[in-house]
């Protein structure tokens, strides 16, 4: 294992390796779209790897498939828990239905009904807990003793990381090497696995972290080289409201990331329709990140060979269509 | 050529492989999806050409290349015509550029100056015309014979017919004999030239069109054995709005169709954002209707293998999203 500064690297090419091995046959092998208009709006060769076609509409399904498949004989009997509204627990819920492995999903009481009901759909259990007088940790720590289950956490655990850098793995096999790969950032699980893929299999590719402007932690802790937090960030990338990096994945982004960007929440609306609209496939906000960075110019991309990570397409169509209608 | 009791059969299986060779390298080779939550709510196996990731958003594409990379050095010098204010007008725009054929595309004056600019876009020059005072067909044959350009009608002509065909070609050569395929159907062109590649090419195969119950003078047409139209159909399915099919498209699909569905408005529309919520594809009304009639439940499907064309990607988001919100 490696040292850093910041932390042990306990994430290596050889687990993204083998986190591929695991999911192979499970996971799709995601599709790779080109647009000869985003190469001409860019001067780029852009290359998109594209994850809401993932099963249940994320990458999140990688990381969740690849923890859950290394739990040991007598873990996977008593089952796991994971607390998130989001794609993480309809990952652990799909992996776990996939796997055997009864699937205890904990979300808070105004979690929106139908995400409660896709992830009972995925064959979990959901238990609800009231945000305003139970610390969701604590709630979910005890729930979790009480019923022997292994905790899984969204992303960071060395073998979530991995499985999160298979995506930019096949990327890489199918294009071969880049100039940039730009993804999206939360608590830095796909970025940091993702960038991990990119030092092996393409030394010279920078990989470029993007996060939302009103949830910058991940950038001011790169920046000052030390961890940031922030308290549930306003933006409408939902997938990026984390807290903060953690133990596992910030001494990672340290050591693989080039840099980080952020884009505001107009760019990312106005990029996020642009890529229904022209590239016809349907991105959620936090999956249009990394292409806002690159179709927002923050990026000086021009002759270069561009990867991007499009993280994921789980979208409320009815808040979409109220977006739409009132951006102009 | 063969004949039929409904007129000549103007294009054969060769015909569409000629085409193939043309497109090469040209158009996209869209992909195939399939989805397990489909094969799950149909109890088939279905596999979803999506033409909608074709050049300019739909597969009108092939057939506009195919039948301008044929015309004469001097007709190429000339240029070309098309009436149309959809898909068709941006397909000939598109094909001329690239073969450096001059495209005129003539358009009522009340087009949506969003189709107007995306069309000159192209490259092609625009030609208005009052609708309430000019006869379209008397005034794109004035302006034709004027300049002595040669007019690509948008289905009815056996070069045309046979680039659409393309589509289920590809769609064969990739996931092999099927036991439905399911094409929507406007003036018939890219329904006759699919039928007959799923003759050639999987002989066990019933081609099945699909078209909107407000527009559905093919589907008469196919029962009656008689040539039937429709007059401004108010569909919501604006590729398939088409007057009535041609002397061409008719006797192919007399020859070649095994059975004609139609679907509903309101089963289209709730179709379609289903493909866009859990499929994570953008798709037209139009390019929806042959899966409309699939999920729809028009066809027993168990235990068969399925295709079906998305034809097509090409919606103004803010209709879009108009239409969600009214839904429901």
């Amino acid at each position: 294992m490696n040292a850093s500064e910041f932390g042990p690297l306990l994430v290596s090419y050889d687990d993204v390796a083998g986190a591929a091995r695991r999911i192979q046959g499970r996971a799709h092998r995601t599709p790779v779209l080109t647009s000869e208009t985003v190469n001409k709006r860019t001067g780029a060769d852009v290359f998109f790897k594209c994850e809401n076609f993932q099963r249940m509409g994320a990458f999140k399904f990688r990381g969740a498939y690849n923890a859950l498949s290394q739990l040991l004989p007598e873990e996977k009997k008593r089952g796991v828990l994971a607390y998130s509204s989001g794609n993480h627990a309809q990952a652990v819920a799909l992996a776990g239905r996939l796997l055997d492995i009864k699937p205890v999903i904990v979300m808070p009481m105004d979690a929106p009904q139908v995400k409660v009901e896709a992830t009972k759909g995925y064959g979990a259990e959901v238990v609800l807990y009231d945000k305003h007088k139970e610390d969701r940790d604590a709630f979910a720590r005890k729930l979790a003793g009480e019923r022997g289950l292994a905790v899984i956490p969204p992303f960071d655990h060395p073998h979530v990381v991995a499985g999160q850098g298979t995506a930019a793995k096949e990327l890489f096999e199918e294009v071969g090497k880049l100039d940039y790969l730009l993804v999206c950032c939360g608590g830095g699980g796909l970025l940091s696995g993702c960038a991990i893929a990119a030092h092996a299999l393409s030394p010279e590719c920078k990989a470029i972290g993007v996060e939302p402007a009103l949830g910058d932690d991940a950038t001011r802790s790169f920046k000052t080289r030390t961890l940031q937090s922030c308290h549930n960030p306003e933006t409408i990338a939902d997938g990026a409201r984390t807290h903060s990096m953690g133990k596992v994945t910030f001494p990672l982004v340290m050591a693989y990331v080039h840099d980080m960007l952020t884009v505001d929440d107009p760019e990312l609306l106005r990029t996020m329709f642009w890529l229904w609209e022209r590239m016809k496939i349907v991105v959620e906000p936090t999956g249009a990140l990394a292409a806002t960075a690159l179709l927002e110019g923050k990026l000086s991309a021009k002759g270069a060979r561009v990867g991007v990570i499009i993280s994921g397409g789980n979208i409320d169509l009815r808040w979409a269509a109220q977006q739409r209608l009132a951006s102009r």
